[in-house]
């Protein structure tokens, strides 16, 4: 079983490494973007085929490791 | 107009860091994981309405400075 975990900044938490990418994309002459925020994706194999006993520990690993939860959102997707 | 980019590392390239998360959540004791491999997302808002410009920028953006193509794969979704 996969699942993709994506983890992104809440609203309102400044994000200064979109910010720099933003004024890359100006830099180099890429038209168009307004805006730009960062976030991680984690494509992840798990050893159970039990789709609950799946979700549990994505949501255990999220909580515990793959997002700071006072500043990020995470969303998983079982695939 | 929004956009989300998620750049990952093609199959067959080392990924240290998603290795390093594997092994962190082993000593956390989450059960279950096989595999982690580590990928980055970008939300981006676009100055324009036009589809077909929409993603002529956003072609320029991931190639020039977004993913590097020699060991990563991206993906540009429309929303």
């Amino acid at each position: 079983m996969k699942a993709r975990v994506t983890v992104t900044l809440k609203n309102g938490v400044l994000d200064p490494q979109g910010k720099a990418i933003e004024g890359a994309l100006k830099s180099l002459g890429v038209d168009g973007i307004a805006s730009v925020r960062q976030g991680k994706v984690f494509d992840i194999e798990l050893g159970t085929a039990d789709k609950s006993q799946a979700e549990a520990s994505l949501k255990a690993a999220c909580e515990k490791l793959l997002a700071n939860t006072v500043i990020e959102n995470y969303r998983v997707e079982l695939t």
